[in-house]
């Protein structure tokens, strides 16, 4: 490993009284009992991690935090969505409450985006509130879920419907953690780090056409493009913690993507959410050039890079039958984005130039999914 | 009823961009239409309610929403503190979900401390929170649990071990409601209202000495009582939204009425909330004398005022067994206002100046609590 490979990058969420810093590089597992005890001196944990990611890491955390004299329980959940259900949030708070744990004490979760959105959403009702730690080990969870606060479960109603905005008080982003992942996942985190450049930085995305091999086969180009990715989340987030407004330009290619995960019951052997994003975010350019808002050019800028790194930009590449268009266009009004009944798109005006459009007319998604949606991809 | 009667008195809970009104008067369930579509224009609402409040209140407050055109559902619980659980928290998050309530809608909370205590919480998880209204109808949750933001469910480990601190939009306490209430109820929510006295406003318990039988009986004297310790707490929090410092001075008389309510099962045909609360401020009275903080003169006027509304004072006027006092003692250091092992006691040097005593000897409390639980009573 190269000393330009163990730099640690420092990105600054500036949330004032809730202010906190992301850490990223390559073992920071290994130095959590350090960070955290730099931090929260003192405090106990709770490592709570699923268990394919506790096969591991969970010993070398463990470890780490004996090592900084912390004492540490681990709590691990079965790993997937179904974890993130009110009976499990039930078992964890009792797992904490178990080890006694209180307020200045840390929850950390040790994980991808399931276990940090569940750990969070425990950390922010134990005892009305505990400190909690981020340790994301998936692409995803270090580009998005991992950072701004938002924690929860799933309703049968809908996805991420319960929960709390809890703020972690350190997010360790590990990216050696990242070599284990299988491609499909690492690609379906990549889609949301392309995101952060269509929403407002073209350079990012420039830089991404140029270099995302780099940033698929590790190194420092990797680490740079989460930090990116982190400090484009971080500046939204300061701007609207609790996205009453511009935080909702980071749900660009959400509103199609949720739709068609909802399609597919969430099965992730035909589609998992980067994907979702993937074909959602090349729908949402797409849509902007039909409604003359974008040129068709950028369009097929974003597709040609998501098909690039292997990404589906299309809804002909999900397997299996879909709904038809009239179908798709329910799941949309039912994505809980929808303000009042009105249909809230995130569209754009070129590449990086993406704004939150309001009451959208139904009547125009419709048309341009009954053309999007034909077997032979977006027209 | 006279004019004076109809004044509405408002104290304003001053936490900034949370901040907030408390309305206390006779007649605002009737006006609970007006005065919150005046504050939530556009919202519509879930009234959260038990059985009995709905039985008396339901259909006045849904006349008034309706009038207002506020569109409401209403979902109600069994009265009492199994409510506070996992599974009735899941349940009424649901019933909200079910209404397709969005952020900006509104949970209203009708009924006393357990209603408010799980409504809140729900409009704290839903959609990572919702406007939350807070319509108190005991005397227990006009002067204390609607007030300040804390909201929560019971734990098989513990009472309100599991919340979020969420504050309401609004408050209105209708005085009226409390006229049918249980003399004993009454009595239970009034040592609240002594407590306010006794930790900062001696001039307030020397009113309460003097005039406490015209707040029984209903009227400006009841209001202006209310109103007063709504004052009081309110000063508080806005000094400590998050309880990490001064707050902790509202548990006067908290730490042994916990324990005592722990010890008899929290069975209230034996003891209710605030009768703990009573026979834990006179215990807590008669600790600072023995330990020579404060005169065993304001452990008696304590003791005198307390019984002379009916309260408790001792533990001997509890019916059935008690553990002893080493148990006892366990009790107390299982009570969740214990950090890190040490004994914190909310202690006096006198009427009106209530302090916070960190460390105190667990050889101390033993030794007094064997001298105050003779079944002669406080000694």
């Amino acid at each position: 490993m190269s000393a330009a490979e163990r730099r640690i990058e420092t990105v600054r969420v500036e949330l004032g009284a809730r202010a906190y810093d992301i850490l990223i590089g390559d073992g920071l597992i290994g130095a959590a009992g350090r960070e955290i005890a730099a931090r929260l001196p003192g405090a106990r944990a709770a490592i709570v991690t699923d268990e394919n990611v506790a096969a591991r890491h969970a010993a070398a955390l463990a470890a780490s935090l004996e090592a900084a004299g912390i004492a540490a329980t681990t709590i691990t959940v079965a790993p997937g969505e179904k974890s993130k259900s009110f009976s499990m949030l039930e078992e964890v708070v009792d797992a904490v409450l178990a080890a006694r744990l209180e307020r200045g004490d840390a929850v950390i979760a040790l994980g991808g985006g399931v276990v940090g959105d569940l750990a969070g959403f425990v950390a922010g009702i134990v005892r009305r509130g505990m400190r909690f730690v981020q340790m994301p080990t998936s692409l995803l969870a270090q580009v998005d879920s991992s950072v701004g606060g938002k924690t929860g479960i799933n309703s049968p109603r809908g996805k991420n419907l319960v929960g709390v905005f809890q703020q972690p008080a350190l997010v360790l982003a590990d990216t050696g953690a990242l070599d284990t992942l299988p491609v499909r996942e690492f690609r379906a985190g990549y889609a949301e780090v392309a995101k952060y450049g269509l929403i407002d930085r073209p350079d990012f995305f420039a830089w991404l056409e140029a270099n995302w091999r780099e940033v698929f086969d590790g190194g420092p180009a990797r680490a740079h493009a989460i930090a990116e990715s982190c400090r484009a989340k971080a500046a939204v987030v300061a701007r609207d913690e609790y996205e009453t407004g511009d935080r909702a330009l980071l749900n660009l290619g959400h509103t199609f993507g949720h739709a068609l995960e909802a399609a597919t019951a969430y099965d992730s052997a035909r589609l998992v959410h980067g994907e979702g994003v993937a074909i959602g975010m090349a729908l949402a350019h797409r849509f902007s050039a039909r409604l003359n808002l974008a040129s068709p050019d950028d369009a097929d800028r974003v597709e040609a890079h998501l098909a690039a790194v292997g990404l589906p930009i299309s809804t002909g590449e999900i397997p299996g039958e879909l709904p038809g268009p009239e179908r798709m266009l329910d799941y949309i009004a039912q994505d809980k984005k929808v303000a009042r009944g009105a249909l809230t798109f995130i569209l754009t005006r070129g590449i990086g130039r993406a704004f939150i459009a309001k009451d959208v007319a139904s009547s125009e998604v419709l048309a341009f999914l009954r053309t999007a949606m034909l077997p032979s991809g977006a027209g």
